[in-house]
Parts: C-alpha cells; sequence; structure tokens
C-alpha cells in the first residue's frame, strides 16, 4: 500500500510538488455509470482556492482539472479515474532564501531529516497544495454518496482564534470567505483577519464536518472503525493537531447518564456520539471536528538554524495564509466524503446492500 | 487488509469475544533475533486488568499468554507470532437479558444493524476485552524499540471527569491504581470514584501517552503520517472520542508566534507540535492524548428498544467499569509502541536506519 | 499487510511452525449468517491428512479444529473467525542432526540466510504443515460459494511422475489416495509409488483445479486479475514452481483461431482460456493446474554445507512424502475458493451483486 | 489497495484508456538520492514500442515520458514519482464497428460483464497500451537495484510459436526486432512471422526473464514469497496464461535426485529452483518463464455475438500484433524488477540490510 494513498476499496493516490509541474491523484476503485465531467470539479476547487479573499494567500491557481482516464463519453467505467491538475503559478524564487533554512514549525525539518533532501519551493510535497487533490477526488465521493445514497457532506468553520460562532445557519457558511455559519459576525472576523495580516502573525482555527443520511452499519470494526478511519484522513490533512468525533474532549467531564444517547421508538433522542458507535454508524449526523495550528511561515521573526545546524533568524516573505483553517472546510468535507464512499463499498461487499437487515431505527428526533 | 488487522510492516491482527473461548492476536513482521517469553506479558497484562483495583469490573481474568509460534528457543524467528490467552471468568448468564435490548450508548445496536446478528455476551467482539491482545502486542513492540532504539512509551491518566492533576512525577504513575502522576491526589480520586460506583453512574476521562528517544525522520507522509496513523490507532480504542497530539486543541486559539517551535543549535525550545512535523517526527518526546466517553452501561435506567423496536427500559446488572479510562493507559502506550515500531520498519526500508542522515538536531532542551 | 495473509476482503491470516504447539489461521471478512462447526472441517483435512495411505508421510495428526471466535450459537458473525490445530505428532529428535545442516534443495538454506535463525524442527514455518490451515479456512470459502452463488471448486491428480490419466471421470477421484481420475490406473500408481518409496528417492506431480458455476464479471483488472490471483496464491503452495490458467504453456504454439473461445447465442464453444479474460471471469469453468516439485527431503545422500560452509552429505531420516503433490489436491481447492470469495465480494462492493449487469450469455456449450 | 496497484513498499499504481488522453503511474517508495532523468525511460519503452519492425502493430507512439513529480533537480526525494505519457497516435474511428460486438478471447465480453459498460476503443483499459507505464515504472526499479545491489535483470523470447533456439548469446538478445537469443534463426523468424501476418493469423510464444545478482534472503514467505509475486506480476501481463520459476512444469517428470540442487563449499551445483527455495532467494539466478497466448484480434471471422446476445461474424481491422509475444520481454522484465526492488526493500525493513548473516554461500558454479 502506497503512503500516498488512502482507502480499502475506494482508492485515492496523490502526487505533487507544489511547485512541480503538475498535481493530481489516481481515483481507483469508483464503480461503473457514474456521470462526472470536468466541470464539476470546479465549485469545490473554487471553494477551496486561495483566490477566494484577501484572508488568504495570494498564489491564483487556475485549478483546471484534466480528466485522463476512467470516464468514457462523461461517465465512470470502472476503471482507475486519473485527475490532472497543473501549477500555473509557481514563484520559486520566493524561496531560494529558504532552501537552506529550516522555519519554525514547519515540515522543512522533519522532511530533511527523514530523506537527506527536498524539494524546498513552496514546502515541496508537504504543502497545502497537495489537499487540492483531495478535494478533487471528493467531489466524486460526494456526488456518489448523493446519488446512491442520499448522504450529503458539508462543513464550516466552527472557531477562528479565540472567536465561535454566536449562531448558525447553513445558508449562511456558503455566504462569506470563511464558511462561518453566523453571518452576523463577518464584519468581526474581516477585521480580525486584517489585524493579524498587519501584525504578521497568524492563528489557529477549527472546522466541523457533518455527514447526512448515513445509514447505520458503515464502518468496519476493529482497525476499519468508520472514527478510526476518519481520524487519519483527517489528521493528515495539514496543521491538523486534533480530531474529535461527536462531543469529542467534552466527554471527559461528562457522566454515563449525561453522554448516553437514549433511544425511543421515534429514535434517537441526542447525538452525543457523533453518529458513531463502536466503530459503526448509527443513522444518525455523523460529526467530526479538526484543530488547525496556525501557519508556522510568518513575516515576523523567528530563531531556527540551517542545514548545516548553525542558528539563524527565519523571516518568511513569500504568499501564505495567515489562517490556515479559513480554507480547510472543503478539505474536511472531502476526506470525509472518500472515507464514507469506501465504507460504504465495504459494507455492501460484506453484509450487502443497506436495507437487507432490520429493524431499522431513525434518526435524531431533534436533528 | 484484515479490518481487524493494524500496521503495515509490523502487523497484528486480532480474534476474539468477550465470553467466547479465547482472545488472541497474530503479531506479524517482527524482526528475527528479539528474545522474548510468555512470562513477559504478565506486567503489562496486569497492568491493564481488571483486578487492579475496587474501581474496575469485577471480572478476574488469569491473562495467561501462550505463545504459539515464531518463537523458537526463546528468540523470535521472523514468522508470525502467535498470543493465545484463554477465556476464564466469563458468566455468560449475566447477560441473558440483554440479548434482545440495546444498551443506549452501546455497540450493540450498531453491531445488529450492520450485521443482522450479534453476540451478546459482554458485548462480545465489541468488549474492551479486546483491547487485552493489543497490550500483549505492544510488550513485543515496547521491547524492540528499547532495545533497538532507545525508545520509550508511557503514559499517565491526564483527567479523571472534572479533576485534574495538580503535579507531575513519574514515579507516583505507577504507584496508584489510577495511573496518576501526582500522590498527593490519590485520596480524592479513591473518593470520587467511590461516590461514582454508588450512584450508578460513570464518567469520562483523558489519557495522555508519550515516547521518548524517537529519532528524527519516522512517519510516511501523506496517508501514511506518523500523526495519521496514531490517530487511527488511538481512535480504534473503545471508547476513545478523541485524540490530540502534542497542544491538539489549544492550537485553535494559538499564534503562530506561539506555537511554533523555534530551533537553535541546542535543540529545540519548546515541544508544541508534539513532536511531529508534516506526519515526521522530529526528534522530540512524541505526545499524544485521548477522550475516552464513560461507559454505557450503567445500573441508572435508560430509555431504548429492543430488537423489534419496541420501547425499553435498560438496566445494566453485569460487571462494568464506571470508568473506562482507569484502565486505558497501557492500551494506549501499546498502541503507540505498534505504530511506532511498524514506522521504524518503514523508514529503514525507504530511507536506511537511523543515522544515515545529517545533521541532527538534539531534541527538546528542556524536556 | 502481513505477509502471512493474503486475500483483500476475505483476509486469511496463518501462523505456527511444523512442530510448535499449534497452527491455526485467522480469516477476517466472512459475511455474517453462515452457519459452520467445528465438525465440517473433518472432511477435507481428512482428504489432505498424511493418514489417507502409506504413500505419504507416517505422521498422524489429530487436526482437530476448535473454532476460537466470530462464531455464535453456530453462525458466523462477521467477526474474524480463528481457528486453531494443535499439534500432537512432532518428534523433534529426528531434525536434531540437520538442525546444522542445509538440506539440498530446501527452504532450510534461504531462511537460514534471510533471517540468521530457523527452527530447524520439521521444516519450522516452511513445512507443508502450514498448509492444513489453509485447507481449513477453504472449507468456509467453499461452503459460502456453494450457497451463495452455487459454485463448486474440485481438484484432481492431473499427473504423476511420467504418468497421465487415461481417462476422466469424477467419481472415480475420491475412491483412491491419489485423487486420480481414472480408476484403472489406481493399480499402477501403487506400484509405481512403492517402488519409489523403496528406492529412497521422489518424484513431481501436476494437480488440476476448476470451479464450477463462477458468473461472469469476477476478477478486478489490472493487478488484481483473477488469474494473477490466483497465480499468487497457487505459487505460495510449497513445492509449486508453475501456474497455468486454462490451456496454459500449449498457448505457446497455438494459433489465434486455434485458441480464441468461439460464441454462440447458446454460450461459448470450447474453453482454452481457462473462463478468464482480461482477468475477468467469463461465466465458464475456471481451470488451473499446478507443477509441484518432487521433495527435496530425500533417505538417499546429497552433497550440501552446513551453517559454517563446511562440506558434508545429507541424509533425510524423518518421515516424508515422496511425492508431495498426491496431497496437493486439496490445497489447490482450498486456494481457489479462497481467491475466488475474495473476488465475489470485491466484485459485488463495486459493481453490485451478480445479475445486475445483462447480458449474460450462458456458460461452455460442452462444459 | 488498489486494483490498479501493485507492490507494498514500491507500489506502482497505473491508470490510462488506450485511446483515452493519456497513460501514466505513480511509483511510490523509491528511496530518496537516485539520479533519473526523462531521457532515461527511452530505451526500455523503445523496445517495448510498435515501431521496433513490421512484425508489430502499425501504432506509432512518441511514447515521450514527462516526470510530474517526486524528482528535484534530477534527484529522487522520497515522495511519489508520478509519470505521464500522452497518447498521440489514437484511431478511435477504428474500433467503432466493435463497440456492440465481443471479439472472440477479448477482453471485451468481460470487462461487460462485469461492469456493464466499456471502453471499446483499442480495448480501453484491457489494451496492452496500459504495459508502457509498467515497463516505465521498471525504468526506475532497474536502475536502482543496479546502483543499489548491482542486480540486473534481462529477459529474451523463449519460444515464438513452434520455434526454439538453437543456441544463445546475450549479444544477439537486443540485435534483432524479437529480442531471439540465436543471430542464425532471425531469418527463420522473419520469414514465418511474414507469412503469418499474411495468412490473418496469430500465434503464441514464451518468454524467459533472469535476474543476476539477487543476494540470498528476498522474500517474505507464506503469503509474500518472492515466487508467489512474480508468478501474480507476471500472470498480470496482458495474454500470459502460464508461469514458471526454474525448471517449472519439467519438475512434474523430475525425481528428487535430479531436481535438488546440489551444494559444495563453492556454490550450487547446478539451479533448478530457478534462485528460489520457499519463496526466499537462495543467492542464484533467479529464472522466470512465461506463455503468451496469440492475438485474439484477428482479420479471419470468428464466431461471436454482440451486446444483444445476437450471433455476429467478427472481423478486426485495427492495427494488432500477430504476436503479442514478441513485445512481452521488456514487460516481463519490468515486473520482474518491480517486484524485486520491492522485496529488496521489505528485506531490509524486516531484517536489516544484506550482509548482516552470515554464512553466505555463493551463487552456481557455471552460471
Amino acid at each position: 500500500m502506497s503512503s500516498n494513498a488512502f482507502g480499502k476499496l475506494l482508492t485515492v493516490t496523490t502526487f505533487g510538488e507544489s511547485h512541480g509541474p503538475a498535481i493530481g491523484c489516481v481515483v481507483d476503485g469508483c464503480p461503473p455509470g457514474l456521470e462526472i465531467s470536468a466541470g464539476e470539479f470546479t465549485q469545490d476547487l473554487q471553494r477551496r482556492a486561495t483566490g477566494k479573499s484577501r484572508h488568504t494567500s495570494a498564489r491564483r491557481e487556475a485549478d483546471e482539472v484534466e480528466i485522463l482516464s476512467g470516464v468514457y463519453e462523461g461517465v465512470t467505467t470502472g476503471t482507475p479515474i486519473a485527475l490532472l491538475i497543473r501549477n500555473t503559478d509557481q514563484r520559486s524564487k520566493d524561496y531560494a532564501n529558504i532552501a537552506r533554512q529550516f522555519r519554525p514549525g514547519h515540515a522543512d525539518y522533519s522532511y530533511w531529516q527523514k530523506y537527506g533532501i527536498r524539494d524546498p519551493r513552496g514546502g515541496g510535497r508537504s504543502s497545502a497544495r497537495e489537499t487540492t487533490t483531495r478535494v478533487a477526488a471528493g467531489v466524486i465521493a460526494k456526488k456518489w454518496l448523493a446519488q446512491r445514497y442520499g448522504v450529503t457532506v458539508r462543513g464550516w468553520l466552527s472557531q477562528l482564534g479565540p472567536i465561535v460562532p454566536q449562531g448558525f445557519d447553513w445558508n449562511a457558511v456558503e455566504e462569506n470567505p470563511f464558511f462561518w455559519p453566523h453571518a452576523a459576525q463577518v464584519d468581526e472576523l474581516e477585521s480580525y483577519m486584517d489585524a493579524l495580516r498587519k501584525s504578521g502573525d497568524s492563528v489557529g482555527a477549527r472546522v466541523t464536518v457533518v455527514a447526512d443520511g448515513v445509514p447505520p452499519g458503515w464502518g468496519e470494526p476493529i482497525y476499519g472503525k468508520l472514527d478510526g478511519e476518519l481520524a487519519a484522513a483527517l489528521m493528515s490533512i495539514n496543521a491538523v493537531k486534533g480530531v474529535e468525533i461527536g462531543d469529542g474532549f467534552d466527554v471527559v467531564a461528562q457522566k454515563g447518564t449525561e453522554h448516553r444517547d437514549l433511544i425511543s421508538a421515534q429514535g434517537f433522542h441526542s447525538n452525543h456520539a457523533g453518529g458513531i458507535l463502536g466503530g459503526i454508524s448509527t443513522g444518525q449526523q455523523v460529526v467530526a471536528s479538526i484543530a488547525l495550528k496556525p501557519t508556522s511561515s510568518l513575516r515576523l521573526p523567528g530563531q531556527s538554524v540551517d542545514v548545516d545546524g548553525q542558528p539563524i533568524e527565519v523571516v518568511t516573505t513569500g504568499r501564505h495564509d495567515p489562517c490556515v483553517g479559513i480554507r480547510a472546510t472543503p478539505i474536511a468535507e472531502a476526506m470525509m466524503a472518500l472515507v464514507l464512499m469506501d465504507q460504504a463499498l465495504r459494507h455492501r461487499a460484506q453484509c450487502g446492500d443497506v436495507g437487507d437487515v432490520s429493524p431499522r431505527i431513525p434518526g435524531t428526533l431533534d436533528g
């Protein structure tokens, strides 16, 4: 199994460096018969793209997807779907000065230690540019899940530095550059980010992603659990330092009577579990949250060493996001969708398709 | 790849139900030449066992390990090591009444939905009894890591319900039944647990586990990252709802200048990253924490349904832990050790052994 | 992925040495709901066992299977099925003299070179004793294939040294200790084997195995082809040096007009392809043959070296089969059954179950 | 694990259809530090290419490799190497007439049965065009094996229809369009092929491939055996119906005293085993042979059915090879090289690098 691939039956292999000629992925295991065209990738790639607002990196990529294989006359054939995205806005000279430096908090250092060599241009393979290919693959998974099982995957920014949402409205999420669920706070966020950018510093964020319509039974115990694979998939996103399912770390202080989700004939009364018990979906909304660290590439000088171990002061002048979390929502959605599609295929392999087992108990009463 | 197996080069496959004849595992990929005997499993299995104190389940298992294969004259030969542990204290009648009931918050429900059948005795496969085999496998990984690379893996209970440690001393951890790092608080914990047990309720907990001595370079980007695989391994432990690396969710409110770990010729100045950058170890202490939910098997009645969808009130009278987190420390250590050993083998496959790449920069100055 | 495991969705992990305490396997991925009992393993294990006739090793093993997990009240639950077989007739002293010797043609040498250590008792892990666990796992696959899809897997000895069958009758195959399809030749085989045994020499054999009822569509191109996986599975059997699908090496001298299997509305007119085109089953009988080398453990002295590289003359006095091919038929059947079941599960994951695609064209007219 | 990928530590994922915009592969797991440039792929791709002689398909592809990732300043970095080859000589109209027909003996039929849809242009994914990407990946493996371990992989055409070599000279192999090892027979082959092409028929072939310099110890028992993985890799090549290791099917009629390779302090006296015992290399030459069936796409009419099951007569007028075996030598070499490199990496993960275990016994005396 390639370490640049994930998924057991729906396997996505990604490749490419930030400033290489191209990035891309191979999506293998997609069932035949799904209609897909190059244009369908545009929306989610733009949601992830840097061009969405002044609060993200100034790099401007066309992010045009070329479908190289696996689709015939607009329909998937069951063979591997290769997606290619050319890099068009590399400015490798921006990085010349850091080729021999280790930015504090950056994968520069660990790649160098592991491989003894690294592509310093824009972070090379460790750049978040790689996540573009995840989002592209996720478009396929989202469409298949929606068409085949009526499953939808959506997310939002659930914290930006110290700021938390004061309200929640799905309609607001796509109407601002932060995926923020409360329109009244957007001005506050803009101001916060403007000040942050001017200061030269960066900040962390939290993203929550949910799947509605997931039938009970998806997830393979013990080491292919739905929550275990979500954790791996979400933790693999650049800058993520924590993953929660349902109530997450809040469960530490909860009592059992408080946490357990009671059930009646009409369904569950609550969803502290985040839709997963014993690694298997319950039929409720699947809920996961991630913590993203502040960007380590800063204009503010930081103490470090160079490749010879000599002390230096690092200042990063390239194009960087002051808060990588702002663009993480579509990436997290893609990862959840890919995990769910993989688990859906695995479930029907071992247990037959949804609907073969009864009784089925409806989802959460209140949500 | 079996869904009851994990690890790429060191692969552990586990089997067994809580009240079946036996549980066990097959550890494949261990290098030849490691001395190992049945007695070496005793210590960690006792650390995990229920018999450690009155605060855990009354089930008493001998947990004797039989080595079925892979060891010749006390030394591993490179062939698969099968470990067998007979169940000796099953009381399946305790569970007769719940065979047709779904305990709220328990995997009863999701297993039934997935498979249309389940072994109701003691939770069957979903029981934490399965973790015994992880701990056994972890003993091998811990020994190999220590002998080959000088790596040690240790953990402690970092929160019990609302209580957090007021001090830290490694010597304290093994001197109380909670793996608590501050001796002065043990009485308080005893009292808390006694009251909890009497109330019939349960509570969550938090466990932190660290590895010292991990060389820089372990971890395979992008989808075999050290943190991604730790997240999957730790989330797969029963009752875990959240995983953090380093500062975890605290990074959300951190600034970049606060989070990034500065470096000097003498080493890192801090370890917010938890020893991992870009999915690769940095040479610092590797740090992970998990959130464990409160046990869902309670004496206090809870509203639910039976297999026919009829409303019932569930009362669980079997032997259960009021706080599963108390026994989770050795399990989390085992999972971290297994992930690290797997990554160590993968690293030397692709990049040669530790020491082939320079420069090496020492670990955290203050830690 | 463990190197002692095979199968993607139906994964079988085997363990155990010839003269260790036990051998066994873990079968993971079997769908829930299959009835299985310990007694059902008896027939195929006896077919494989050495006690069938004087022409095989004098070792007598009870080969009693204990089901350790995965079966509740006689029915599979979807969790891993662990099967344990205790070794009861080890005579390790027989092997004391070869602990430092390399038998010519035996894995003694290569295991030593790879691991620097080996269990010399009865060949350790390299012994054909390991195949007992494959046969046990195969019993599950055979039953599931038969019940779910009406697929049957059967084999026969298609050549013994220089002797080839002069006729074919399925009824004959199970009526003699050779799995020979022509009763009139059994006396000749008995005489041949008696003379061979007296001479102290051994001989090779060929086994053919077929599956009837395989629906079209099983097999995953390009690197999960049905024929590719059959080749791997069959080549992994001890002593196998060649694998053929359908006409096998006869295709080298065939013309295209001779080889291609013509089709009419009633079905295929021939089956040179062995039921597989492009790595995918066609709906015809799946046909594979294997070549097994003569046993290398001989009473007749052979020139070799010891672990110090010193020249020696090796004479093997333990209990050995003069023709391992005689017992290989049930092993080959098991491997084909396991590959087919795995592919069946994979097919229904990606493409839905058999019957969803049309047109279907019947199997071979004459077969 | 993707079904379009192979290899455990060196994983090659291929994609692309015969007449789609491009084919390509992602090579993941190559160690850092290997120099590689686009020009290095030319030689082996030309050896495989159709343009080598009039005896192969008239399709003319430039087969220019673009390295999309994983190489920085001419050196591998340890990240995935993506190779892209644009298709430039598609003539899809040639295939319009067969979109609804099944060519007898062709994967047309089985792909349709599996997926319910297929790309009919040039065989789509089932075309031997896919093997171009294997050859490209193999170039990397060959170079690494040669530089790191001094291993070379070479092959030749060991039978063409009824014709077998009457002599053997490595120097001859690359001097004719057949990879034939005996120059004096080349005229005979030319005449045979000219007559065959005129007749409209096709013929089978046999290819042998060997690796010199393989150290003892490569190969992972039981289900990751070197011979098992070679069998899978070679059987996955289009048109292959049989695989042999060493003496292959000749072992069936051999005696043990004839087959076993005797050893003296100077090395092995023969190599019937083909360099592999118990699935592990012995240090001798590794030898494998494959049988390739005659092309099924013929000008001579053949009885078949269309997608509606109606009887038709199929005549294939596109560009096809009358003997696919002629071009198979570099493909088989590539597959052997990729398997060996993967096993080399796996060996050093579990057992350390070559040279750590003693004694080492030299290779075959006479070879």
